[in-house]
């Protein structure tokens, strides 16, 4: 394991110059289209006291939970008095209640950065992940919903991912559909936990853990299983759904999404989907999933949770959001070295004594926008800070030799054809921000 | 205590919409320098294995670190395997040990994000806060340590701190300086954390302490203070080290990075100061100090350190570096508020059976970049909606009434001087964007 010391710790990673660049460049464009949707951004610190996180999504949520010491005398007592946090919900539920009057209502806010799970790390899953959510909290309005919705989507647009669909259902349509098929309300919660298997597991396979697992009665089983995944199903919905009241509530929630969002985010892109239940209990309202052609699983995904704030401590108020699958779309977005960097224009240092006048061009470069780095190492041979140069992509390499500094001259290699010219010192700026610019 | 429950934890903070902003706003001018400086970013887990960290800083550091308990059947045991990052500069050490070969040779990075340390809070002391280092790695040229200076400053410049120094000086000459005064090598070190003293306290109280704690004779005592602190404090270092081979090179280290710096920072705001020493032992080389006008201790800080990356657990190469004191210049340039953000575009929702029209004017001048925001709370009241809209810094209110929509028109209001204008709805995106266009 002597090999493995410098890794970061397991389930955690370093991100070099390129990926990281990517990312950076992801989060940046996201930001803006939240910000053009009047989102705040909003910040919290990386711990919470651990009462403000135990216990709020169960045992299974609480073991993932990384804790922290006591600290000082009290380290010895081995227990924690903090946790990291592992979404970006309850902290917004503590703030909902610790700055009530001095939020906007209602209050809209996006939250983009780390959580952590210690959770068993494998391929794309990590304990220290970016989450990147839109939530907004005090308002019962539809036109919320479709505001989540359309800023999600339009986030998936400016970050470049295509050919995505977004599938809708509605917590109260479920609801009814179980009403209608005379499901016991006890037995609710389990059987949308098995129906949820529906877009991995054969229609049969589902029928048949309704059955054994969650004890409805066969041909309710199949019937409900037939319904959800129909050709006509959503037509069989509608037909459905008009003998409940919570089934027509459902529908009119669906409608009115797909009414409002149709329009941005393009009618042929969003569409009722009976099959899709999403596993979590909190919602209360319409939900939805992003998918993507060629991606397994969801690309972002939310929905109304009108009691979770209040069960999170906060206040009791309306509130829906949404968030990004952000680690599997910048997964996708970027190769394995990230985005290449290029560096405008690299000084080599060959002579001696030039220092000074290399650091006065570099400075004036700077100033002019440009990127620029001065070789910084031990060698004087020129090919191999050319090579340096290269290697960094640099556009430009500036040779400054003896001669050079006797005719008053910079030597300006184009790093791409190797072509060199002799540039009077006090043009050079003006010389190189010319010949950057086409390509900024 | 009932009522602080909602508090972030001691010593961390929220960070609402305005403060947020105009953090990611210098964190983003800054980042713009260092990158036109050829410093790539890099961002580590904030986790590390405990014993990556532990025993870097000594006991006092130790105590420092905000440990986290081990997970599952280990937890009961008490013990931590991992801990909180309390600064950028072990984690640096660990991944240039980790991707020597991966990383540019010198690797020139920059780090910002966040540290914890378990100090006691205080005012403007926090247990999570922000660090911003510049580090260059594998170089021991004079030139590394210029473009180290000349990046710190260029970043104080682009975040709009004016009326700066920078005070430069040598660990080298300091050791020159008390080995041309005869101070016994291993009273050094001690002499040297009373001489950094100079800038707060007077300097017969320095000479008191020199002489009580560190049992330097009083004559030298007084001595070595008169000359570090005397008018023609420089002048004397010149004369005083040339009797040394490591104060002749302490100087020669001074002088080049006043030459080198000079021309970008400016020759006014650079200069020797003899009485310069900075607490921390591990530097090797030149050191320096950014003070500014009206601020109490200083704003950047570094000097080279070749003895560092080695003694963290990397390999042994030459390094320096600098940071940002980034939350005392965040404190300077924020007021309380923060940054105020307009808001262009506030729809109100007054008429009934509206909401898919105002989705779409919305959905149209986002597209054209506005920021824009449709009213989502309860009320149907315009007043109530237009005090919204001030509320949310608004420079235009859209209201869109029955009348409105039967004349096929939109009712544009101008937030700051209350006049209203009838714009056809086919041309609302454009009459909007041509009038927040002069602003933007």
């Amino acid at each position: 394991m002597a090999s493995r010391q410098f890794d970061p710790p397991s389930g955690t990673r370093d991100f070099l110059a390129g990926v990281l660049r990517t990312r950076e460049r992801v989060f940046t464009q996201i930001r803006e289209v939240f910000e053009r949707y009047g989102f705040e951004p909003l910040q919290t610190p990386a711990f919470e006291r651990l009462e403000t996180l135990t216990g709020k999504y169960g045992d299974e949520g609480d073991k993932l939970i990384f804790k922290i010491l006591r600290r000082g005398e009290h380290e010895a007592t081995g227990e924690a008095d903090l946790a990291l946090r592992y979404d970006m919900t309850v902290p917004l539920a503590r703030v909902v209640a610790n700055y009530g009057s001095q939020l906007p209502t209602p209050y809209k806010r996006y939250a983009m950065g780390p959580v952590w799970r210690a959770d068993r790390p494998g391929k794309g899953r990590f304990r220290e992940f970016a989450q990147c959510d839109v939530d907004v909290v005090g308002s019962a309005s539809p036109l919320a919903d479709a505001e989540v919705v359309c800023a999600l989507t339009d986030a998936l647009d400016a970050v470049g991912v295509r050919n995505y669909q977004v599938l809708v259902n509605s917590r109260q349509a479920l609801s009814g559909l179980l009403e209608v098929y005379g499901v016991p309300a006890e037995l609710g919660g389990g059987v949308l936990i098995t129906l949820d298997k529906l877009d991995k597991l054969a229609p049969e396979r589902v029928a048949a853990e309704l059955v054994e697992a969650r004890s409805l009665p066969a041909h309710i089983a199949e019937a409900l299983v037939n319904d959800l995944t129909a050709a006509d199903a959503v037509e069989r919905m509608h037909t459905t759904l008009k003998d409940s009241e919570a089934g027509r509530a459902g529908l009119e929630e669906i409608t009115g999404l797909l009414e409002l969002a149709a329009g941005k985010v393009g009618r042929e892109r969003i569409a009722f989907t009976p099959s899709l239940v999403r596993g979590l209990d909190y919602y209360t309202g319409v939900i939805f999933e992003v998918t993507a052609e060629g991606m397994p699983g969801s690309i972002a995904s939310g929905g109304r949770y009108d009691g979770l704030i209040s069960a999170l401590g906060g206040p009791d108020v309306p509130a829906c959001g949404g968030s990004l699958g952000i680690e599997r779309i910048i997964g996708l977005l970027s190769d394995h070295e990230g985005d290449v960097h290029r560096l405008d224009v690299a000084a080599t240092v060959i002579a001696e004594d030039t220092s000074t006048e290399l650091a006065g061009f570099a400075a004036r470069l700077r100033d002019a926008g440009l990127s620029t780095e001065i070789y910084l190492a031990a060698s004087r041979k020129l090919a191999k800070q050319l090579k340096w140069a290269a290697d960094r992509h640099a556009r430009f390499a500036l040779i400054y030799g003896a001669s050079d500094k006797e005719a008053g001259v910079v030597t300006v290699r184009d790093m791409d054809s190797g072509e060199q010219a002799q540039i009077p010192t006090n043009e050079l700026a003006a010389h190189l921000i010319r010949r950057c610019a086409p390509s900024r």
